[in-house]
């Protein structure tokens, strides 16, 4: 991101853009991260609980631009147009006492969207074979039980033995819809296993990010009255990079993306990109396709960019990760995306900081 | 905690409070850690461009109860009348290229509370050099060099070659202010070391809570309709307890917390708790001194509790967490804090999940 302006107005909101970019940026991550395992299965946002303060508004709309489908976060929906839904409470069955009872009454409350909770009491001697009860009651009055909901114990065992339950009633189509500190990890753990499940409910570590919890971006300054500038530091990689500069993506003749490309404003063509840190690493590029990246959002205050919902922002992050090649996307060891810099701008960067090349 | 209501509207409030209390008892645990370890030197909240979007507002106001003297916050400052702080943003040192005069300028704009960013280009061969000369020149004008910030590199090395000169010059009453991805492991860190610091801004940890990033409270049904109730898991330590209850803790004769009783509202008296999980663990009671742990803090909609400000409460934590005994507070496998039930609640548990003693 490149900003251009009064020094003051530009240091007025610097923390507020760190803020907001490193948050909804580790959160969105995260989301593309569990959609990637999770494929086409419905995910939904459980955080708001467990996100930190307001955070979770801004958690909510992360999510669904990572890849999620709804949230359970009904303040967000609202204020973002997004996609609500929610299953039931432990407290509605423990309310009626008797679990079927319970299913029961909230099947005639919702008897289009049914998701019901059978873990509250015992998962397969109680909590399935009431929703059976209802699904097939559902089914007798032209109803139709969506899904049922395990929250605890082990989820792939348990999803296996509801899935058989259910499907020896006759209700094939009633979904399984698993919750409780999902995670991709946890999910691909699922995958591995053959669990039986249509969609995942994922909250603290969606909406906090953790372990991570937090990404690290920073807002520097680089040019200051025409003239460039740096921040020196010992460790070589945490330089800043000096003057105006320009963000160019090498994309392959299969449109893949090679690599990105970091230039100075005046520059036009790049053949070459070096490593900042190694700069004896270098690429030859000129044989990709160039796309600029950078595009104006807002002029004197005005905001220019066209105005997109959470879900056209989805569309664009889905095709642009479809672009991404695999081996920088999976999690043991991924191959690090090459971000390289234009020989000028090396130049420049050693000058100033006093480096013989 | 303990509410009592009309389900409807305590179901409308749960997801509210949990993430109130959570997420603030995550920071301001995180708070009292770090004093720990910092003992009375400053700590101050850097944390708002990392923090969880408005996250950071809640953040600070709970490091402060947690502990901190001040934060970088003015917003939250503001709002909830805390003590704001802050030194010079590496900008300021490149907006003026040469770093001795961008530190005279910014000691005339703070006479009285002026803190230089020593490490823009070369700490100790640049940045302290200039803070010295500038320090010196506020001593002739009668002023006073509050403090000197480092913020990259081996921070413990730094500071003490940083004490060395300042001292050599004369300024032995400059203080030396830490910063860079703090937590109170590297603090404990700095202190095996003798590092001459006089305090610590801390950011990220602080306020995301990381690694951790969450504190996994939850709310229960645990009564309705004059009925205890109960939420069965697999998992015995996920088991509720049912009824409705009350807590007393246990204080020996040096005034020290010795364990907490969980009982019934109805039991006046508790001679001896028992371990929820493995209730042949019992711990007899009957010698120390009582303290109930509830109060109402709302009735009907009306805040009944006295208000206290963040600073106010900071204090209560401070007392109250100089009464739990060290071997809790260490940080290598510290000594799990006993919590024992009643009986009678062990009893009621017990015949609402089927469970034989």
């Amino acid at each position: 991101m490149r900003l251009q302006g009064n020094i003051l107005e530009l240091q007025l909101i610097e923390t507020l853009l760190l803020n907001i970019l490193n948050f909804e940026s580790l959160v969105a991550t995260r989301a593309a991260r569990i959609r990637l395992v999770a494929g086409k299965r419905m995910l939904v946002d459980f955080g708001l609980r467990r996100a930190h303060s307001m955070g979770g508004i801004h958690a909510s709309r992360a999510a669904i631009i990572g890849g999620f489908d709804k949230t359970s976060n009904v303040y967000c929906a609202m204020k973002y147009g997004l996609k609500s839904t929610g299953t039931m409470a432990h407290s509605w069955v423990q309310a009626f006492g008797d679990e079927y009872e319970a299913f029961r009454r909230f099947s005639e409350i919702f008897p289009d969207n049914c998701t019901l909770l059978a873990d509250t009491y015992d998962t397969l001697k109680s909590g399935i074979p009431n929703a059976i009860k209802v699904g097939l009651e559902m089914k007798n009055n032209g109803r139709h039980l969506f899904a049922v909901r395990l929250d605890s114990g082990d989820l792939s065992y348990l999803a296996k033995k509801a899935r058989k339950q259910l499907d020896e009633a006759g209700l094939t189509d009633v979904k399984i819809f698993l919750s409780n500190q999902l995670d991709e990890d946890v999910i691909q753990s699922l995958n591995e296993q053959h669990t039986p499940a249509d969609g995942f409910g994922v909250g603290t570590s969606l909406v906090t990010g953790s372990p991570d919890a937090s990404l690290d971006g920073v807002y520097k300054l680089s040019s200051f009255d025409r003239q460039p500038t740096l921040k020196i530091s010992d460790n070589i990689s945490k330089m800043t990079l000096p003057g105006i500069k320009n963000l160019v993506r090498f994309i392959d003749k299969e449109g893949n993306f090679y690599a990105d490309g970091i230039l100075l404003l005046h520059e036009k063509n790049l053949n070459t990109i070096y490593d900042a840190v190694h700069p004896a690493r270098k690429s030859p590029v000129s044989t990709f396709k160039k796309e600029f990246l950078l595009s104006c959002v807002m002029d004197h205050g005005k905001i220019v960019a066209p105005e997109m919902n959470p879900y056209e922002i989805a569309l664009y992050v889905h095709e642009r990760l479809a672009q991404l090649p695999s081996e920088h996307k999976r999690f043991v060891n991924p191959h690090l995306y090459k971000v390289g810099i234009s020989r000028d701008l090396l130049d420049l960067r050693n000058k100033l900081a006093g480096i013989k090349a």
